[in-house]
């Protein structure tokens, strides 16, 4: 059993590489195979593109309300903020991250709500 | 993608089997392996003794601030609120739950904080 309050103790982290905009990143637990974090990305910011061999367990905690969404082992898929809101969630993720590009303004204006 | 805005729109159901006291659960997503719920326990509430196949993680959303919890595949264990308050929390288990007994008075005293 593992148990974390809410985060690991290790620093929370400004992430660069593979994202977009201004996205912090706080890590929560990290089990074999799995790594939990909380993310926060700004208006505008997302991730790039990618996949995860093991899929992928958003829970949205702040900026739409108790959203869950699970993306399948091997979906490309990016997530993020909108133009005008601020997003938090919880990231669950199986297995090692696999990256792509970064998401083109247009892909990405054509996502907004 | 699978997205659920908080609930699968399945009704609330409220558990009796494999549970002490009162308990409610709203379906939030199934995918294959993986089945998530929202549970509440009230004061005293709490699982029967269980293990999950591929684990279970345990993100608590009230009761107690933010704590993030995993057990391991296989793992005996149970969860459930202290006797004076209440717990919510969104479980995401892994495989087929196995279930086992009650967990006695005298247990559930001695885990009290």
């Amino acid at each position: 059993m593992h148990i974390s309050h809410g985060r690991s103790g290790q620093p929370s982290e400004q992430r660069t590489a593979t994202f977009t905009g201004t996205v912090h990143l706080d890590p929560v637990m990290m089990v074999p195979g799995v790594m939990i974090n909380t993310v926060i990305f700004t208006p505008g910011a997302r991730t790039y593109w990618h996949r995860h061999p093991g899929g992928q367990l958003l829970v949205v905690t702040a900026g739409t309300g108790g959203d869950v969404v699970w993306a399948e082992p091997g979906e490309e898929h990016w997530h993020g903020a909108c133009g005008d809101s601020l997003l938090t969630h919880l990231a669950v993720s199986h297995g090692t991250t696999e990256w792509g590009g970064e998401v083109g303004e247009s892909d990405y204006t054509a996502a907004q709500p």
